[in-house]
């Protein structure tokens, strides 16, 4: 059979790995970005299904339309003004089955083959495999502790000039990393890229995730050329299982993404939209974010203390401010697949950091996600993980 | 802003408005291709959300596995089995958003720019859309009562050869033209593209709302050379607003299939995967479908007999032997886009032909459901709609 050229550049399949182990798993995973599976409201979705189910089960159980359920519509564009500042109109925001999907939209709409993305090193894997799938040339730009570097995004910008079509930034506790921009940086980043005529995708997948009072603004506030798409999800702070996520685009980029999304799937899930509607019309979600984050912090600081206390001090991590994540880094010349797979053995998993290099060359690092496991298996996972580095390391130093 | 090139293909939003109308609509509907939201089995669908919560709401509420949730997928291949003598293994089966996401994905893996596509003409248009998405140069087969002409393909194969990068053909009750295959075509078709390394992608969405006891046997079941991509959906036998669909493929081109689900949203709804699940293990999808095809038979008939009665006899259509659509020809020279702004004003509403015709080269034609309305509401609508007409044709012979 013959494929089409665009398969050849998805043979990593790292991402889809992570998400095959899922099901059959009986081990601790630090692997996966999920939020706290004990955390879901339950019988608030509960009751929420049967409500819509009885107001409204025949629209519910119908296609949607493509552009996405007006009701959850304005609450996302009620919420996005009331939290960052965000002023869209209901016809600038799309629903999506997940982030991923806009992720996939945008590479539809703004990516001809070969064509140049800029993404941060390291960057999110599922848009790397996303943009991948479209045949983009991808670029990294380098990022330090205070976000994307400026030096590295201008040599990009003026080595790649017209080629350059997309950049894909995610500002706030960077998957990976962990990393937040700071405000500086983020206005230094929108003055560069003010100048260039190029869509800045902005994916704000665990922007509400903060563990701190204040969070920055996104970019998509400082945005004065209408050229940032600004994606959002309920996957990280509510349940990814709904697949309920959104996209907010001017007006006129939006009606491009209209005609996409209606060609990828016609319209998302209409009886998941209106539960996420009637959920937020008569729940707090804010009430749960608060919640939930409470306990990503108290996990997050159980996982910094037990590496801390039980790792080698050549073993390095920067605190993140919220999000899932926290980024370890191994001494130079190590390889976290390598700790991978003794780490399975033992039942321990976690993803290797080479998945998220667009060019997959650098090794010596490690994703640990801190949301997913309960105290006691934080503990005996990374008392365990802890040993096996230890004797990794050591080898090394033979 | 500037766009990636196959922006310029998705100009037609013929099936965008389709979908669009809905939430607005006051009116009678003979448009979209819904099966009868008073169908919908409410209860039971109630039933096996709170019984999914309740019994693995964690699992069902979080991340699924990227090809599907297992034991939607051994029923569909148990099904499968017994339906249409077709054999699947769990490997073979992937659960999709939709058919619309299968087909989408089905241009990914094997579409390049400008390669050539085979469609019916006419043909669904949302597989039109898809396939223009993916740049394809779309190539129209034509169609006679019979199913696919031998000869027109002929033709098409040993004109474009090499270029031939898939077939869509759509066998039982097509969408638009509620016309099926018959076995001797099925057969020779399969004869023929068995000499060639052309994907098939078979959409047999329509396959179980036959009007007769017995339907023929998928293309699929025909398969000597591992090339018919076969897919399936709950849409049309159960409801639509699950977003739940299948797609089968031989295992080495599912390998590629997983990959871009991956890329494209990473996983379907677990919850919607696990509910649908649920229904197929504890109600009859069997009895349910018997019961809707036996309404939906009496709404054919009913329409059949208004247009019998009421239209001009220079009006033609056949009648199908399933599925949703009757398809009504119109005089030569006479166009059905004309007619539809003539309806709306009368709040009708059903697809113009032309947006079915990958050319968009035939006009004097239009696709009418009749799954969807009432008896009482297809009465009035059709009256009406046989006024227009009588309307419209009088015009034309002036």
């Amino acid at each position: 059979m013959r494929y089409a050229s665009r398969i050849d550049c998805l043979a990593d399949k790292s991402l889809l790995n992570a998400f095959e182990i899922v099901e059959t798993a009986d081990m601790i995973s630090f692997s996966a970005g999920f939020p706290s599976s004990e955390t879901y409201p339950l019988e608030a979705i509960k009751d929420s299904f049967i409500k819509v189910i009885e107001e409204s089960g025949k629209e519910a159980l119908s296609y949607c339309s493509t552009s996405g359920y007006i009701r959850l519509r304005e609450i996302i564009g009620t919420r996005l003004e009331e939290k960052f500042g965000l002023k869209y109109s209901i016809d600038e925001i799309i629903i999506t089955s997940g982030s991923q999907q806009g992720l996939d939209m945008s590479g539809m709409l703004f990516v001809n083959k070969g064509d140049v993305v800029l993404f941060e090193n390291p960057s999110y894997l599922g848009a790397v495999n996303s943009l991948r799938a479209h045949e983009a040339k991808l670029v990294a730009i380098d990022i330090d502790s205070d976000g994307i570097c400026i030096d590295s995004l201008k040599k990009a910008l003026e080595k790649h000039g017209e080629n350059v079509k997309m950049i894909y930034v995610n500002p706030d506790f960077q998957n990976p990393t962990g990393r937040s921009w700071s405000h500086s940086r983020r206005l230094e980043f929108m003055e560069i890229m003010g100048q260039y005529d190029i869509p800045i995708l902005e994916d704000a997948a665990y922007a509400e995730l903060s563990f701190e009072r204040s969070t920055e603004r996104p970019l998509a506030y400082y945005d004065k050329h209408d050229q940032v798409i600004y994606l959002g999800t309920f996957s990280k702070t509510f349940c990814p299982g709904l697949r309920v996520a959104w996209l907010c685009a001017p007006k006129n980029i939006m009606e491009k993404y209209l005609l996409l999304k209606n060609a990828a799937d016609l319209s998302s899930s209409a009886i998941a939209q209106r539960q996420m509607a009637y959920y937020l019309d008569h729940y707090s979600l804010d009430s749960h974010i608060e919640w939930i984050t409470g306990i990503y912090k108290q996990r997050r600081d159980l996982m910094a203390k037990l590496i801390d206390e039980k790792f080698p001090n050549t073993v390095r991590y920067k605190n993140p401010g919220g999000g899932l994540f926290i980024w370890l880094e191994l001494p130079a010349g190590k390889d976290g697949r390598e700790l991978l797979k003794r780490a399975l053995k033992e039942k321990v998993s976690f993803i290797p950091g080479t998945s998220f290099y667009p060019a997959g060359d650098r090794h010596n690092e490690i994703r640990l996600n801190f949301s997913n496991m309960k105290p006691e298996k934080i503990i005996e996972g990374m008392s365990k993980l802890a040993e096996i580095t230890k004797e990794y390391l050591k080898e090394s130093t033979v």
